[in-house]
């Protein structure tokens, strides 16, 4: 079967660059994700069954059963998804993307960001706040309990009646923007969390009348948050990912994910099977008191972001990532520059200052990982064996899936 | 006379670095600024009589006096600066800097920053706003002056109200930040004023009952200036550089000054005086239709940034400003690291990202200049003959004034 890849791929390219995320709404996921269910938690990585779920992940997902109230114990909750009377499901089967362990549960809050240019949706739950200790990292006590109340009952309502209320936020201006200012939307999103918040703040205003309290604590969240806008990011990205699904022919890859059994991507023109790989590695900058033996792949798709250009196909525009991931300006630049290897193109909206406004490499061929061996560079937060955050780094993906993916796409289409 | 210049200039740039720059109030120029009266015109460069303004700073100076309602019209308003019946003055003899022509009239607030470490003041008066057409670019007209009615009366005694409230705003924090997202706080200094608007949000919260329009003006007019905190850069960088300000022995800058007649310095241990010399040289970005002959020195003070290790001297903080005055990103990187050779030490506070958080160089030696001939790389907006901002540029500082100085410096000091 002939077909021409090379205009596959430039349409599923073009498709990444022309999308529109807008933020629409922020709902409980129940309200807004179809085939969500009460007895459903969402998780990184592909769909698999319960008991495949290892160390810290599985812990994740039973910690998600517990916050939602489906069972009343640790031992309790492992019972009943056994019994299959709670069920696990993968983030990207449901337009959702994981943060780390990536739990969603029916009742929290999630950004609902429409592609307006093509009409998919890409779904995100909310940044938990600044504490190593929280449900995204494998970990879970009463602490990390009333701060995701908090957000679900007093935060994410307020933006939402804020976010309606503006007719939605476009975000492709804001995240241009943020690449500008020392941003790559991954690791790093100081400057699209005050965009973001600074176009809240008039609808705020309005919104203030008799309930000051509350807006004032929705500032202050904003305001305490660096990482707050990564969640827009991702489901944004997602949104802009998903614009170039499923397109006849074409080798790009339209997701990536790290689960507890490995890292896996998805091509365009091979639907929606995920080709699986082993972990990545990782060169990290770990919080004082931990070790490299500490980490632990509990999973990640935040990863989306690399995806469609951004986090490590734009490290250059974010030096200042440095004091949180390690490595060096010049260690970065690198790279950034050999992610161009991989890509189909350059990204007509996110340009890198550092290149003289070159646009982000975007739309990673699988083949061309496959033929240079060159991998993707991810910016990443990273967890620990006890649950929590222990420190970042920069994550290389592994080649494997790429030359299986690769495979499979020569195998359907032929090797011209 | 045995002097230890070394350890002189140690102090002179002790005290830069060690300076803690609060912005504690907003008012009218003429309730803070000691020695100002309403009949005086403040603009940039040194003390000089009336006559010897000319061109574009000339007409500056006596537009002040129309706004300020001095003089009916530019005729009257010129024959009463020639009576001495309308007063002209040097911005630093004041404790403020100038923006280009750097007008200050009575009437206009301006930012109160006081450096909490040595107990000096410096002032600054506000941005206009977005139009290329403003008072200190020269130019003047019922728009201009609306405008600056505006900020007088509408924005800035919001604002002033609202930094009383917050007990004043410590600058240090925003700046060394801002620096990590892509401002070097002259000529780009878009992620401090949504850091400045983001510290002053929840105390207009708390004012704005009964008064959502007005509060939301003042919002609209942040959203709309990314240079709006630029005058607050100034003012606490003329907080800093006075710290540093007659140490004996100590052959630090302390200011410069571009102004109709050329360009001029003040060293810390020759008092107040300004050693003098031609104008600087350019590499512009100019608006279209615009050369460079369009360029006219009108003034410019705003190098008071560079004087404390910002602006030029981060320029590889601010790649982005290649699309604002010209520029690559390796020209930025080079004129960044030539500023090393000319100066005292590196900032404790303000860091470099791109330089591996390399502090920026910072407190000017005349006799490093004078020695190498590397002179001082200055971020700046350009005006044009007339009136109005045509482009923003690259500006080299002229050797000679830092030879007079150095002479100067020498005969006081001696050659050791």
């Amino acid at each position: 079967m002939a077909i021409d890849r090379d205009a596959a791929n430039e349409i599923a390219f073009n498709r990444m660059c022309e999308a529109e995320p807008v933020l629409v709404d922020v709902r409980p996921a129940i309200e807004v994700i179809p085939g969500m269910s009460s007895d459903l938690i969402l998780t990184s990585g592909p769909q698999i069954p319960f008991d495949q779920y290892t160390g810290g992940q599985r812990k994740a997902v039973v910690y998600g059963a517990l916050y939602e109230g489906l069972a009343d114990d640790y031992e309790t909750a492992e019972a009943l998804f056994a019994k299959g009377e709670i069920r696990v499901g993968g983030c990207h089967d449901y337009g959702c993307v994981g943060s780390v362990a990536g739990i969603y549960t029916a009742s929290m809050p999630v950004f609902v960001v429409e592609n307006k240019k093509h009409g998919n949706t890409g779904f995100c739950n909310f940044y938990e706040g600044e504490s190593r200790k929280r449900l995204n990292y494998g970990f879970y006590d009463d602490d990390v309990r009333d701060q995701l109340r908090r957000i679900e009952t007093e935060i994410a309502p307020i933006i939402g009646e804020a976010v309606r209320q503006a007719g939605g936020i476009p975000l492709k201006p804001l995240m241009r923007r943020a690449l500008h200012m020392g941003d790559e939307l991954h690791s790093r999103n100081t400057a699209a969390t005050l965009l973001f918040g600074r176009e809240l703040f008039k609808h705020l205003l309005t919104l203030s009348e008799g309930r000051h309290r509350e807006i004032e604590q929705v500032l202050d969240f904003l305001s305490t948050s660096d990482y707050f806008f990564l969640r827009i990011s991702m489901a944004a990205s997602k949104a802009i990912a998903d614009a170039a699904r499923g397109v006849e022919g074409s080798s790009i890859v339209t997701a990536m994910t790290i689960y507890c059994g490995g890292y896996g991507v998805r091509v365009s023109g091979l639907g929606d099977e995920w080709f699986l790989g082993p972990f990545p590695t990782v060169q990290a900058r770990l919080f004082e008191g931990f070790t490299e033996n500490d980490i632990e792949w509990i999973g990640g798709e935040s990863l989306i972001t690399e995806t469609v250009g951004l986090g490590g196909f734009s490290q250059a525009a974010a030096f200042a990532l440095q004091s949180y991931q390690g490595g060096s300006p010049q260690a970065m630049i690198e790279n950034n520059e050999a992610m161009y290897q991989i890509v189909a193109g350059e990204n007509t909206d996110f340009k890198i200052p550092y290149f003289g406004y070159r646009g982000s490499p975007t739309a990673i061929d699988v083949l061309k990982v496959r033929n240079t061996g060159v991998t993707p560079v991810l910016d990443a937060g990273l967890a620990g064996r006890d649950g929590g955050q222990i420190g970042a780094g920069v994550v290389r993906a592994p080649v494997e899936c790429f030359q299986s993916a690769a495979e499979a796409f020569e195998r359907r289409y032929g090797s011209g």
